[in-house]
């Protein structure tokens, strides 16, 4: 008989392996453990009632009377097991009180779940769902962008006020919130901020230089993520950032061509970087810091906004079906700001690509 | 010399540790060490610029080039550390490779910041920054109720419309973000739902019954938390209910009372339980699951929703100034549902409470 199981404990929202196999998050830790064919929650008094209701079918729901601790060497106990499988982002502080208790900690150096990388077409109809609110976001700021007026000093004046960064994200989250998104981060970055692919933007908006709207959100009920990048100018770009957006919307269509099954990672992204070299974008590093295509072509994305597989220089294992990843080149340079296109691509069970994005591009705003 | 070094890893937005000693948070995660005097920050090319203009003044910036683990060492061979000292949320994967190369990793069983619990006026003021948005939030609840009216079937009617659990989170959270808060979750359960104190709630919301919202936003530009419920009732609430109220609000005032320096929360807990079962409202457990008051009385409130320290009958330590915490009993049955009512207490450095929640208590909507 198998006495090993596999050992998770986080709160499900950031612990997405636990949220996979369970079905169930919560504000607190609890304990998953899959034994055979049996699964075992185990959960605080205070969330037995909702877990109970909530979790996937077969799922046994059990109630912690103490510690993390105490409660998985009683399931181990009752279980007849003597080792656990823990992924590595696992408490090293349970996992020293497990062995101590003589409990075999085995860290996989693997991934407990790599079928999460496959979705399921239940799966991608969540991601969609979160994907059309990141749709409505944008056009939410579109349409305040369109509603503006250029000030004197080149300054971006809506209802009569300074644009801010602030400003143009709330109504981008607002949006979504109300398609039932939880808004995570949302980058509207004018100017030189731009320049920084995770400075999520502050202060008043600058006309004539691109505005980075990366938006992320992450459907409350389900879990699953949407991941959306347009760039927009309200004015006149310069000419260096106008054939810089053109090179990232070649390569990033470029990239979409080669998505498919079989295809290498690393070889995609390497095609959208020489796609940018070749309209003379390079990429480096100065005083300033990085500049150019400093960050992977694009990730996975389902109950984590950045999971499997990773479209970057390092990976060399073929795309396979039921995969869904960003494609997102971009452009940064802390002189002239940044550009970042992005859209969401779907590998059909038949290893065809499908982008899975509708929303068009725009670059000027007028 | 002192050769070994506090490590941490992780985005700075989970792991609470991280932001305190650094400054910095980040969507993926980051390395922090802190080595005598030094503190430095290892992040990826990605994060470098925006981590330089961001970080706690002296805290130096690294670019890491390989994985976390070769980074750690070669922060170690640099700085001649030869043993780490982790919180036991440190991932076990990292620990056993940094043991395999040689480092020594201590699971520290104390809080590495243990001064954390005691707040320094300005982290007291972020944390009223973000309190008062979730009046904000709470406010606008109490105007979509006030402005609601109720069927014949006695559900409550908004625009026109049923008035969903989704929907007022929605005008609650968009209040907030405006106000620069990132929404978490807010609860707005009404009926029976508000017997499970952490269902969110979902669908039409009944009149008659308490609706329990539990607001608990955190601020985007700081981190810090603010938490807060009141219970409302449109329409006109049971006897059981309404008395369930008042002994609810009697608990609470009267541990408010008792929370000050020198005092213990295990004796302030019961304090408040044994008000609920001198009003007749007992605590147990049944086939329908818990009823009752059955979580702590409070928790401290930082950079963290739940933090040190824990109000509830098992902490024997003192309290001391600095502390800011809730005070939230509640009363939760699964056949009239749930009241919760929470302020928010700060100790002051004379060890004098201050309550820090200034929005009133509502019951009743008309």
């Amino acid at each position: 008989m198998n006495k090993k199981a596999i050992l998770l404990i986080g709160d499900g929202i950031s612990t997405a392996d636990l949220r996979y196999a369970s079905g169930f998050s919560a504000p607190d830790d609890f304990i998953f453990m899959q034994f055979g064919d049996r699964k075992i929650c185990s959960v605080s008094a205070l969330e037995y009632n909702r877990a109970a209701a909530t979790v996937l079918p077969g799922v046994e729901v059990f109630r912690s009377t103490s510690s993390h601790v105490e409660t998985v060497k009683d399931l181990c106990g009752t279980l007849g097991v003597y080792e656990v499988t823990v992924p590595g982002f696992f408490p090293v502080g349970i996992a020293e009180k497990l062995k101590l208790a003589g409990i075999k900690v085995i860290v996989s150096e693997e991934r407990l779940y790599p079928e999460r990388e496959f979705k399921h077409p239940d799966e991608v109809a969540k991601i969609i769902t979160s994907l059309r609110a990141a749709e409505a976001g944008c056009r939410r700021a579109i349409e305040v962008l369109q509603e503006s007026d250029i000030s004197a000093d080149r300054s971006i004046i809506w209802k009569g006020k300074p644009l801010t960064s602030e400003i143009l994200r709330t109504e981008v989250d607002c949006t979504m919130l109300r398609l039932g998104m939880l808004p995570t981060d949302t980058i509207c970055a004018g100017g030189l901020q731009a320049a920084q692919p995770h400075n999520t933007g502050s202060g008043v908006l600058p006309a004539d230089y691109p505005i980075v709207l990366d938006i992320f959100p992450r459907s409350a009920a389900t879990g699953y993520w949407g991941d959306l990048t347009r760039t927009v100018v309200k004015g006149t770009p310069s000419d260096f950032m106008r054939r810089a957006y053109d090179a990232v919307l070649e390569a990033r269509e470029f990239a979409k061509s080669c998505i498919k099954s079989g295809a290498i990672p690393a070889e995609i992204h390497r095609c959208a970087e020489n796609i940018l070299a070749r309209h003379g974008f390079h990429t480096g590093h100065n005083d300033q810091g990085d500049f150019g295509f400093f960050h992977g072509l694009g990730h996975g994305v389902g109950l984590e906004i950045h999971e499997w597989p990773r479209l970057n220089p390092r990976t060399t294992t073929p795309l396979q079906p039921g995969v869904v990843a960003t494609d997102e080149p971009g452009l940064y340079y802390p002189d002239h700001g940044g550009i970042r296109l992005e859209d969401m691509i779907y590998l059909r069970p038949d290893g065809t690509a499908e982008t899975l994005t509708k929303i068009e591009d725009f670059f000027t705003i007028q």
